[in-house]
């Protein structure tokens, strides 16, 4: 767990000294311990003042500790609209501001990617000091609120409820946020160079949000990514169901490292040493080999690389399949191809509103698509580069920036942000990769691209024991070092092949953001262990 | 990855040395090079005998190796009944078990769960040498069938397809197993003390099982176990996801000891060390605290305990759950409750055949359960188990045997194998648990059961980060040292609860299996690490 202080920047500008800090939170500490002594105080009824007669309307109750099973409803925010107007409901909402303003107060209550207006006017029912009590509570506490709906004039702009406010007749803190927050939900909500103080207005950096990740999640953009990247997910694992795959999930403590030894992590496992698996391929070709027929997994994947980059994470989700075919691995690319387009209109179709809240934060192009999708072969794809001005030999792998610049003319010709590429060249593949019965130098594997960026590898993989040690022979790999996998195809195994992806590289591409740890609700990389 | 060969018992019926094994295998694989050689030879047209008339009609094609894309088309055993009599079909199946009788040879093909028997005579198409060529292939062999539904007169008891044969025309090995098999799937597959040789036919225990696991899985009841295990997590999601919650994915590599320090398995994390989560549990109580309001998790975990007992094992899936709820941690039983009945339901619906093929090995009563579920109070839990003569204090932690005797009783009383207690006594439970509002020997927690056996444990969780400090200290905990968990309260946190299942013991209990490691697919214990 992390210290969700440690280098908080309040002002989203920059890091503020660690000692600073500690200041500001002992201070913080001392005066949330102070409220709460307040709210002790006004919780008990008789403190509060003889002649106030809101006195019951507002204040800090105690804890919800399961005492009852009170009737009252609470309603959703983003079910607050005209067709309620006049009828009085009760909401559990954050206060995302308040503001006062001589008798009134004037609050916004947030919940998820929800926010509505609400107002208090001190009248007959509503006294000063309820006033003064609502505007003094901390921004993000958890707030219980009676109001009634009420159609507004002129639309409510900063907020997704725009027709209606809330007339609040009552006020209830159920949980206190500290006054000082690391962060504003505010300035993490807002785009970069937004027009607000004239393009000057905060935003909050990466390190700071990541640091702070409890509150960052909070802003609407990540409620949207996270909940479009569950479904990510979802689609996934219908996708494949519809075609009767079966679900398994395999070890990620494993006995030797599971491809070739570089880059993986060790564990001490009780006398002796274990490693983290860096991909679910070897167990998902056991399955395979073990007549599940067609199976996928979901989980994490662990890679040590020291590397820190934009789209490298040490541990991720990985979306993995693997499937017998009858005569040919295209049997395999179209039910990737079509999973694939199963996930692309899944989300547009029912995952809207996130996607036009990340947008308004993080603006990008419509992910576009084909059905069926569009499968380059490898050589086409060199051609087209070549004709772009790349130099490069016809069995050379793709660089990451041939790869985006690939990306680029794809989209320019065939109008489309994913697509196939088939047949490579068999030495920048695996050895267990199965090679093109006509042409020695390609192979049956391909990759998957989004807007650029490669998403998933895959291929036919070798199911004859004999070829497979003639290929791994040929790679220089030790035989010793592999004999369980060789020795897993040798009781009968079925031609097959599949592919892995990367989850958070399908939401952060599909959604068109900068950085990977955008859509890992807890990054890990070799710099971050923390929250 | 195991060596696949290591303690194979080709009888079933102890381990045989290593000399002796290593000495087998090398037979084997000189067989198998033999075989494979002959095989080449065999698809060369040429090499078959000049006058053998059906020598078009069998042999071992050259290696899938995706050349094309024919339009046979390959129908599953399953779908071989009395309807399809008379038609010509072509499968693709293992070859069971193969049997010479003069001039026939009977054969039982098999897929998945799915059995069909096979016949080849003599006669104008189908030659002496065919016959002998299949009789001669190694059991568990892929083979490509081409043969005639027949209507049989008796019904073929061995085989599920009991109705119709299969007159086979044309017989082509995809894929050849090694002739010696470490066991034999028959073996594998027979009930303890079955009638077949006097109750004395061997059986396969369950070391041998785990180290040629490949083939183990090939048995009807592993092909239905793993099929239905898949089933437990997509009606968990499902349930949940009707019910709003949001799937998120929680780190496994995390930088302090999760829960306490005992049982956590280190990991060297480039420069630093690292450990991996034994449960997602701040995570998913951070989700809460970030808004995310309905959280649920399907993920591996990880206990180094070294114990090796018929539940536990060291790393398995944990199917995991937080809400936020209104007033009341009830909310938090229902939905748990009312998942577990979907589950229940969907399982006894959706898998009756998965379930009657376990059955048939491993015979269990049919799963009972109650709608709504059965809640107990824990002191009625104690009343039941001291009128039973169990001698145990009111604020007693539950011992494993009495656990099991209360859930004889209460299956006795109430004919249910599902129950939920709740109001654990406070002092046998984390300090993050909810006390209970009137009495504080106890708590708003609870286990919920499955055949007598716990296979969930949750809790309404402290989010007051001053009343969590309260707890930890009278738990006598550093603070210094859970000061981030403490911390992500802070700022505002809704009231919560929830809890975590452990995906093998649903699967084991509902079932009624005797040991985990007949429900993980690579199980992982102190002494197992491979395959």
């Amino acid at each position: 767990m992390a210290d969700a202080n440690a280098n908080a920047d309040p002002s989203g500008e920059g890091v503020i000294s660690k000692k600073a800090l500690k200041k500001q939170q002992k201070e913080a500490e001392k005066a949330a311990k102070k409220a709460e002594r307040q709210a002790q105080k006004a919780s008990e009824a008789d403190v509060v003042e003889e002649d106030d007669y809101a006195k019951d309307r507002y204040g800090i109750p105690r804890m919800v500790q399961s005492h009852e099973k009170p009737d009252r409803k609470l309603v959703k925010v983003d079910t607050l609209t005209s067709a309620l107007a006049d009828q009085t409901v009760w909401i559990r909402a954050r206060l995302h501001t308040s503001r006062g303003k001589g008798k009134q107060c004037f609050v916004v209550l947030r919940q998820q990617q929800f926010t509505i207006q609400g107002i208090l006017n001190v009248n007959d029912t509503i006294s000063k000091a309820m006033v003064k009590f609502t505007c003094g509570v901390s921004k993000e506490s958890i707030v219980d609120v009676e109001g009634t709906v009420a159609v507004v004039g002129q639309k409510i702009e900063s907020c997704t409820q725009q027709d209606v406010e809330l007339r609040i007749q009552r006020f209830y803190v159920i949980s206190q946020s500290l006054p000082r927050l690391p962060l504003q939900i505010e300035d993490a909500s807002r785009p970069k160079g937004d027009e607000e103080e004239g393009g000057q207005a905060p935003t909050v950096n990466q390190d700071t949000r990541l640091d702070n990740r409890i509150l960052d999640l909070r802003t609407p953009t990540n409620q949207a990514i996270f909940r479009l990247e569950g479904g990510v997910c979802q689609l996934f694992r219908d996708s494949l169901r519809k075609r009767d795959f079966v679900e398994i999930h395999t070890p990620k403590i494993i006995s030797a490292a599971s491809e070739g030894g570089a880059n993986v992590f060790t564990v001490s496992y009780f006398k002796t040493n274990a490693f983290l698996a860096q991909s679910p391929q070897l167990y998902k070709q056991m399955a395979i080999s073990a007549d599940f027929n067609k199976v996928f997994t979901v989980g994490a994947v662990f890679r040590a690389e020291d590397s820190n980059t934009h789209r490298h994470l040490t541990e991720f989700v990985g979306l993995d399949l693997e499937m017998a075919f009858d005569y040919h691995y295209h049997e395999v690319l179209d039910v990737i191809g079509g999973m694939f387009n199963d996930i692309f209109r899944g989300l547009r179709d029912l995952f809207a509103t996130e996607i036009a809240t990340v947008n308004k934060q993080f603006p990008a192009e419509p992910f576009k698509f084909l059905d069926p999708p569009l499968r380059l072969e490898y050589l086409e794809g060199v051609k087209m580069l070549k004709e772009a001005g790349v130099e490069m030999g016809e069995e050379d792998d793709l660089s990451t920036p041939n790869e985006k610049l690939l990306g680029r003319l794809v989209r320019a010709k065939y109008d489309t942000d994913f697509y196939i590429l088939d047949k490579y060249p068999l030495a920048v593949r695996p050895f267990y990769t199965m090679p093109d019965p006509t042409n020695p130098k390609y192979s049956n594997s391909y990759d998957m691209f989004m807007r650029g960026e490669e998403i998933l590898s895959g291929a036919q993989r070798i199911h004859d024991p004999e070829y497979l040690s003639e290929r791994a022979k040929h790679h220089e790999i030790d035989l010793e070092t592999i004999k369980s996998y060789i020795d897993s195809f040798r009781f009968g195994a079925p031609p097959h092949g599949g592919g892995g992806i990367g989850m958070e590289r399908v939401c952060m591409l599909y959604l068109g953001l900068d950085n990977i740890r955008k859509t890992s609700l807890f990054p890990r990389d070799p710099k971050r262990l923390t929250p």
